[in-house]
């Protein structure tokens, strides 16, 4: 299978291709729309995603996608966002004096450099595999990057240590994409664990309690919500979008019949997929 | 006054800053809990963050700041992110071979790259504010970055075009913040306009309708709700944060029972202040 993912080979969201999909090949694109039209045109066989991040959180421009392309959400996976230093083979802490990285990981790891690398200089890099490609490239030993595993494996370096983040509670959910009408559609058997649905709405009036008459559909039905989140549409005053994935597969009776209830009520209700629900960690 | 954001000179932050508190001196600092640190150590007035964005979701970090530190929300601000193409006075757009930005950037000024700049190189950068400085500092006029209006008056360079982004809904929400017990915290006035409450809580039981009965207490009284976000908490399965924006003053009857009522049955409720309503765009 050929799967399509946005960023560097060696980013975090190959390592999520991967994990999602194993012996498959994944595909580096510069866009996340790249992503999508690929899958939507049959250029690839599926897609994987960023969603949110339990940090930085939701991706708002891939809802947008999910909106404009019909594709269906598959799959999902948590992924520890773990950082690992990492320079040449052979490479000493005490012969670095650079680390380069995303400056958000620089400071997830501040802490970690503080202690062991006070004499190295933090350089802000575009990408965390970019900074990891460019230690390699440029063959000098007195430079290191903080990156993923994956990205340690793909440009032959060495990690010197691993998982030197503070917080480590960074999580990113990915999901995995494919043609609404794929003929190989992994549809979810509820034999191996619970399902969870995700939908995307918007309601047809700003009233006070419009958001709770959306969710009373659910309530009503003693469905569990594992996310709900309003977006304020702009240029739309008091007009939100609302995503929320619900347990169940939008095909069981209790679901089913929530849905249809929400579209009496609601301007937009857009069914994202219906698959197999991941923990966290 | 003097007011700690996060971020370099020239930064969207700063200019939020500058819109939220004109004529107080903006100080640029590394780190998000350098900003709050400093309001509630009192080594500076106020502090300004970035807690959401239209396009890239909520900036979860900033609210476990939120909790973790004793400031109030004072005001907010939904700030446009205007990109702008700037290079050294007199430089014309057929001079510019490379164009440096945050990859963000680049991303969503990528038409206009492709029609006006095509035989330019895009480079990423940290940051765009940097990038700004960097080709200020580099005295190159094959040079150009794309950052702020702020950044071109800081770094002195020339803007050769404005608005230059795809998507003109990317907006992100400022949150000016004070200390909670100071002398000169400002109190909202009804009288000025829509006032809005934000509070993070915690149910005690992830049971199905949990959030629905948190919901209740603001739909019985007719209260408007401007936003709700649940947060998986990581470690905790099942458990998740709730943020929401209820519209009135944490003074305000029916808001200070609704809080009363949903402190009898949540976990945990955090006040995060009581501010003017801004809208966006």
């Amino acid at each position: 299978m050929q799967i399509a993912f946005q960023g560097e080979i060696g980013a975090f969201s190959e390592e999520a291709t991967l994990a999602l999909y194993p012996s498959s090949t994944p595909l580096a694109r510069v866009a996340f729309e790249d992503v999508f039209r690929q899958v939507a045109e049959g250029a690839v066989d599926r897609g994987v995603i960023p969603i949110e991040n339990t940090l930085f959180g939701s991706v708002h421009v891939n809802y947008d996608l999910l909106r404009a392309y019909d594709l269906a959400i598959e799959s999902e996976l948590y992924l520890r966002v773990r950082h690992n230093l990492m320079a040449l083979p052979g490479t000493k802490l005490s012969d670095i004096r650079r680390v380069m990285s995303h400056p958000q990981a620089l400071g997830q790891c501040q802490a970690f450099l503080k202690e062991h690398l006070a004499h190295a200089e933090a350089v802000p890099a575009y990408d965390t595999a970019g900074a990891a490609k460019m230690v390699a490239a440029e063959g000098n030993p007195a430079e290191a990057a903080i990156a993923s595993e994956r990205a340690a494996q793909e440009y032959r370096l060495e990690i010197l240590a691993r998982g030197i983040e503070s917080n480590h509670q960074n999580f990113t959910r990915f999901l995995g994409l494919v043609r609404a009408d794929a003929p190989d559609r992994r549809r979810p058997d509820p034999a191996l664990g619970p399902i969870k649905t995700s939908i995307v709405y918007a309601m047809r009036e700003n009233v006070p309690g419009a958001l709770f008459k959306s969710l009373a559909v659910f309530a009503l039905r003693d469905l569990d919500l594992f996310k709900i989140e309003s977006r304020p549409l702009v240029g739309s005053p008091g007009k939100y979008l609302f995503y929320l994935d619900v347990g169940g597969a939008e095909t069981d009776e209790p679901v089913r019949q929530a849905l249809g209830h929400l579209s009496e009520i609601a301007a937009e209700v857009r069914v994202l997929g219906s698959y197999r629900k991941a923990d966290i960690g």
